[in-house]
């Protein structure tokens, strides 16, 4: 396979961090030269974190993209300079990958416009981990078939709020395709309250908070005799970077606008 | 909704039964009649199982389709009888719901062909249990973006083989489409003899065995800070009737043919 | 290893003739007559359940003892007939082991007293399950070293109460020795009521319902980088049985009255 | 409660940090000195990693211990700095919490004799980990009432060994009390070789690789109709400290040796 040469714009934030070591230590993956809004002149191996990474870092993205001829920019900025340096790197025939929220609909259609111009890629995901985005969509893909579902989800005990998004988004993803039930038993009642849990469109979700605990959740489904279960466990920030590589080798073999991991999930 | 007429034929089987209880208990299924290979002009009310069940039993399925207005042809006999009764069904412009192995490449196209003819659908399904069928095509989705995944199934202390038939079919589907890789560390070595499983291309195969255990089977997905598991969980036979509820729905909305459930998930 | 001499009372009721199967099945255990209030005289083999099992019935508990000189009572009837087959049995030098539960404290200080006085076991167990029994004692015992717990109990959706009798039990005896404690984080709050369970001394009990699904119990510990769990799944009636087949072995062995088969584990 | 005054030598080990973390969280335990090869003179703080701990270093143990009057030694040094530790310890009338491994059956026997004389509590630890140690324990409590088990551990795919020492000295401890039994059905085979994992006496073991999971165990037994599992999941380092912790508390209240944390459970 062709080396893709990449461009990391915020290589010091966490997830920047992150990224400069996937695409170290992934064979086909270059990087060239990263993006910074501080240090212009400076090489990725003077600050420090990466005392053998010798690529440039540039402030101005224009002079970036001019003095080097990338294949995909990796953003992982905020949501407003992730919509500047998109347009930037369209323009330049870079193919973007962006790893921020908060996207405005205007802000997509106009890069939707961008792609179809140059005909070339660009992917907005704004949740990398790609065991949690498959876990949504297994989740809604079995809803069709199986009428009950529960979802438990299991956080440490410093989360402040029950249930986690991810539940709330995968009973809202199950909810638009399965038929409407109110799930257990007609007459079940709570002899301590809480029990059964939050009641989601009658789906029935489960909060665990646990010192030790990281973030998992477990969507499980149960028909006459049987029951199918599909759970994802995330340990740490690392699970963001197999759907960044993902999506870098996907960008480049498309010509579309592509927004949300799952929809390159076929 | 309205009712769907259907025939069983083979009602005395142990997959027959279920399949009569399953239409009793559906409210826009209707039992209209059943094929024996015996008991002809009884009542199927008369065997003794289904005392309230009152629909007449046939063994010349001429007959049958003759004096019955029937939507669908629920077929749980054996191969060979399977063959010739989805071919006379489909004669009669009755879709055929077939659950029995061992078809022919020939039988497939033949009544593939007889479909077009008659622009109805037929389902030939060699495995009904859903939750088995899902997790099968799910471990196969998930494989394009996990290059490491180990299989463990359980099952009660008297089965005979190890790995069960799922777990090989799974390794199959996920061999497929997976890149090849060796997995676990290069240089591990077992201090004792078989403790990493079986190695299917790669990818290693657990068989657990234990009094109390039915049917399970988890598929394990890893990639560096995530896990992403898939896991059926059989209790009992029943399983397999909300494989043929969906075959059976899903016939009535067809013209074509179909083999294998899985192909009927989205 | 001697065979052991068992009469079963109540022959014919669903635990009873799990038991009827039980000894038949254990090479060192040999039934020699059932107690029944009615059939006097017949043999249990007329019964039809047991056409191999060729032992007489009675209906006269003193006519039983004194006619067969058994070892072990094994009672599954009701809580009035438990304490008077338990007080004959032991009258007659037979170690009862009793499966009903609903016994007074002036019952079990009788028979207390009776094993004293004969110097042969009893066992009175309300739950023969000892996988379960064993779940609530490990829990009971890691709870000394672990402050949080949360309990996640899963039944199948016909099931009316939520948290199940198996988890408030298991959540009390938790509660008798740990350190009190509000768990999750001081400050949590539920976006979608009930997320976070019934909440019982501080602990967290989630009730999940759905088809398929028999009767499963989770207890969940954690600490830092750390958890603990431990799970009981009960797939059907026969689970009892090794409880009982305990019990017996158990009762041969010592002269002192056992109420509760947590207290022969050590 | 009082606050226990505590010694740690090792203080710059990967446990050794992990200890002073742990003290200074606690409230009730107090740390006046530490221990190391090295840096006499200096203050803890002095050395980078803990600015706030302002507590002297000692390297002659005489020394430490004449000049702080403390409860508690907890040592993470090696096996022969441990013995002497431990000795230097007992002599002074301060406690010694030992957590490293290769002790001698003679070391054993010396530290038990000097505890005896000094009616004061030391307690050698070559396993902090609470959760395991109460997972090994629990797994030979039911060993006595399971005929059948088998143990699936799960590590990251850096580990070179398989199965992992737990999973081992696991079989070891139920092997020592468990009837033998050769598991599996008698006539069972291996259509792939290894599926049925590694054979330790008649039980199965599997070992799982995965990149992205790091350090797990479940031990599962099975009997007619349920099955009970008790699993451990180590997420990192900081697992250790909670055994630290409670063995700190527990030397406080005996005036006896003990070798090993599971006797110190009950």
């Amino acid at each position: 396979m062709k080396n893709i040469k990449i461009i990391i714009a915020g290589p010091r934030g966490r997830m920047g961090r992150e990224a400069v070591r996937l695409v170290e230590r992934t064979d086909h993956f270059q990087l060239i030269a990263v993006l910074d809004y501080k240090n212009d002149g400076k090489m990725l191996a003077d600050l420090g974190d990466f005392p053998n990474v010798n690529v440039p870092i540039y402030t101005d993205i224009e002079q970036c993209f001019q003095e080097n001829d990338a294949d995909v920019l990796i953003d992982l900025t905020t949501p407003e300079v992730g919509m500047t340096h998109a347009e930037t790197a369209l323009r330049y025939g870079v193919r973007p990958v962006v790893g921020t929220t908060g996207f405005t609909k205007e802000n997509l259609l106009k890069l939707e416009a961008d792609c179809q111009e140059k005909k070339i890629g660009c992917i907005i995901a704004p949740n990398f981990a790609i065991g949690a985005v498959l876990m949504m969509r297994f989740s809604q893909m079995a809803a069709k078939f199986f009428n009950d579902v529960e979802i438990i989800e299991l956080h440490h005990d410093q989360k402040l709020d029950a249930p986690s998004g991810t539940a709330v988004k995968t009973a809202e993803m199950i909810s638009a395709v399965k038929e409407e039930k109110q799930q257990g038993h007609p007459n079940e009642k709570e002899t301590m309250k809480g029990a059964r849990g939050a009641n989601y469109d009658g789906m029935h979700i489960h909060s665990v908070r646990l010192p030790g605990l990281i973030a998992h959740q477990q969507v499980m489904f149960g028909s006459n005799g049987q029951t199918l279960t599909i759970r994802h466990d995330s340990y740490n920030r690392e699970s963001f970077m197999s759907g960044v590589k993902v999506a870098v080798e996907t960008v480049m073999n498309i010509d579309t606008f592509i927004y949300g991991l799952e929809n390159i999930l076929e």
